[in-house]
C-alpha cells in the first residue's frame, strides 16, 4: 500500500567539511520495505546543508571545501551578520548555494544512485554540532 | 487515504529581495489535513526563485543580497542576453544558484522546519512583479 | 489510484553545454496517466546536473556558460582532483552549485512549468557521454 514514512536521526559532525550519509539512509529505506518511491532527505539547519557528490576519491571533496572558502569569504567587509563570528554568515550562503533538501529515487527496493554518487551532509561552522536530518519516504 | 493536493497562489514582490512565505505554506498544509508525507513548493518563474534561510535576524538576507549582487554583476562584459535591462540575465543565474522548487517533509500535521528555518521567494528582478508558485502536498 | 512510476531514460550529450529534455518528461508523464501529483528527474552523475532555466532565448544558455566557465576555472592551483583533466574538479563543482534533481508538480495531467521555464541537462565536461536520468512520478 502506497504511504509515507516519516523519521529523524542526530548527526554529530565535527567542524566544516562533508560527511557521507548514504549509508544511514540506505538503512532507513531498507527498513520501510518501499519498493518504488522516492525518499527526500532534509537537514533541519542554516548553516549546514546536503550535497549528493563524488564519493569515490577524498581529494575531490577537499577541492569542493577549498572552492567554497574562496568563494564566501569569511572576511566580505559588507557582511554585518557576524554575531556568532567569521563562519556565521558564509555558513548560511554555503547553505544557500548548495541544498537544504534532496530527492532520490527508489527502485527495487533501493537508493537509484549512480556508482560515483555519494549522499553528504555539508557542515558550514568550524565547530561541529548536533544536526537533524528528516528522512521521508513515499512510495509501495 | 494517500493523496496529491495541488494548489497555486500568487505573491506580489516588489523588487529584489527575499519574502517570506511559510506562513501561507504552512496554511495550505493545515488545510489539507495530512499528517505525514512532503509538501514541494515551485516557482513558475525563470527570474525568481525560492530558498530555505535563516528567518530570525533579516541582516542575514541584507548580507546574502550582497553576496549575490558582487558574484553575479550586472554589468559583466560577456552578456548577451540584455534586452530586458541589466538585471535581467544576472536574475537567471541567480535563479540557477538557488532554488526553483523546496520540498519540506510533514510529520504530526506540520512542516518538519528547523528552529531558525523560513521559506523565502528570492525575487531577483528590479521591479516587482506577481509571481506564481504551485504548492503540492503527498501525504495522508 | 495512488502510485509511483520510476523509468530511466539515457541521453547522450555532445560535450560541455545545456540541452532541453522537457519534451522527454513530458511525455514519460503522458504515459503515466498521472492527472495530480509530483515527477521527480534525477542525474545519475557527479559531472553532470539539472537546472531549470529560460528556454525561450538561446542566449541567456550561453550567458549561463559563460558565467560558470569564470565562477569555477579549470586553472584553480588549489586543485588536487584533477586525474581526468582539467575538466575533471570543476564539473563537479558545477553540479555541486546547481541541481542532481528537480521536482516539478503535475496537475491536470501536465508539468505545471511557466511559461518561459524549461528543464535542461547540464553537461560539465569537455566530451559529452550517456547520462542516465530517472524520472518519478507520483500521484494518481
Amino acid at each position: 500500500m502506497f504511504a509515507a514514512h516519516s523519521s529523524e536521526f542526530v548527526y554529530r559532525t565535527k567542524g566544516k567539511g562533508t560527511y557521507e550519509i548514504t549509508g544511514r539512509v540506505s538503512e532507513v529505506v531498507r527498513a520501510s520495505n518501499v519498493q518504488t518511491g522516492l525518499v527526500n532527505v532534509f537537514v533541519r539547519h542554516t548553516s549546514a546543508s546536503l550535497v549528493l557528490f563524488e564519493n569515490a576519491d577524498p581529494t575531490a571533496r577537499q577541492d569542493l571545501e577549498r572552492f567554497f572558502a574562496q568563494l564566501v569569504p569569511e572576511d566580505a567587509k559588507y557582511f554585518s551578520h557576524t554575531l556568532e563570528g567569521p563562519d556565521d554568515m558564509p555558513s548560511h550562503i554555503r547553505m544557500a548555494l548548495t541544498r537544504t533538501s534532496e530527492s532520490i529515487p527508489v527502485a527495487f527496493g533501493q537508493l537509484q544512485l549512480g556508482t560515483w554518487q555519494g549522499l553528504f551532509l555539508y557542515e558550514h561552522r568550524d565547530q561541529g554540532s548536533d544536526r537533524s536530518i528528516v528522512v521521508t519516504i513515499l512510495g509501495n
